[in-house]
């Protein structure tokens, strides 16, 4: 398993009037965490497209158990359990910083052609800096 | 069944560098939806604050099989399917003005005390309004 | 002058632990403004973008009155004063359901070539547009 | 003068399809560069806020002459000239790692208590930790 971590404080403008964490923003805490990870694996995301695939969000689910409030740093915990093919799937999980579970989701990515936009497998620069790290 | 429909225009801001709405946003449409289809039946969530009751998100999934872009109309389809007792589920679809299918999704609210925070019963006002339109 | 008006709802995810619409929304306000004024008047923004020209912010500015909450429709108000040449400067007001005056701003666009990046003038359609409804 | 100085990656939420960051994300960029400089100073936000004191924006305005992308890493760098009394204005330059001036902007910050919601003196405690930083 491929595994990264990553911290992040809550923003101000992230909260809403329940005084917590927006809940659509873990969907982009997730995004964070897997572009990071992406990134130190020596893929970044906008390297990708660069060459020509795009990484469209093909399903997302998240299940919301403690809330993040201002002030809290957020552990995002991205994991990819096997190297992807036509899909990619990450698990994410977000921790505060006295290491409790406030969140836990998966999201599938899938490849696409930035021109055609049609789907194209995982680029083997991708395939191979996950499995390299498996 | 409960079921709502309500139209919003994609905003500019909406968008990402992929050319297409950024997929964190379905999660706040469905929350368009929703708000819209409880402020109709007579029960806004900001009048139900007031009264006490919050309702966090609990649980939230959503397929994305089509893009929308700039220009797109969507309608947002919000769907329940049963009286809330501890948790209240929305189903939710959105389209564009094609009639095409873009997202499907779900999202799940508990009901908690403003002020313990504590989860509390589906408040009776709003378990009325939804049998009544069931 | 051209002069539009617009209603929008205050949604959830717009407000933030203070309670009310975060100030940064009110930049996005701004923009739901101009965008539908220049889809009124026959020229929406991502007409022009396909044509070739796009329309970088270059300046905002905002001054907060009155704050809006959850529960709120807003009237964003969007005027021209004068037909745009090397730039087009949009004044902004914002007003709740009660009439009353939350924010007044605004913004100053560029004009840009999609494909060299480089400015140019505005384009004839938006001129004689904008024109038409001084 | 007071200076802060703090970076941040752009993260792919915040571009949008001119394939830049999104104009009102730097208003954004303020804040957080603002929060951090106020928690480096030990007077975080959110803190002032249990006290009883909340600061909203009262006016905003930003300069746009470069744009960012994803992958950019920016500098925000916030700077307090005068020690606040009835307001807060902070000053706000935001760089991207090749030290290329993006964006200039200020944000005017009112003092408020939390409850009555009426304008209130900037804490002593806030004014002393800036003097102490001039």
């Amino acid at each position: 398993m491929m595994r990264h971590e990553y911290r992040v404080p809550v923003r101000y403008y992230e909260t809403d009037q329940m005084g917590i964490v927006h809940h659509s923003n873990y969907i982009r805490y997730f995004e964070i965490g897997r572009s990071e990870m992406m990134q130190d694996a020596g893929v970044p995301i906008e390297k990708m497209e660069e060459e020509g695939v795009m990484l469209p969000v093909v399903a997302v689910e998240c299940r919301y158990k403690l809330s993040a409030r201002m002030g809290d740093t957020l552990k995002i915990v991205s994991m990819i359990d096997k190297v992807p093919m036509a899909k990619m799937i990450i698990k994410s999980e977000i921790y505060n910083q006295r290491d409790e579970l406030l969140v836990t989701g998966s999201v599938t990515l899938g490849f696409i052609d930035s021109v055609t936009r049609r789907p194209v497998r995982c680029p083997q620069a991708l395939a191979d800096a996950i499995a390299k790290r498996m």
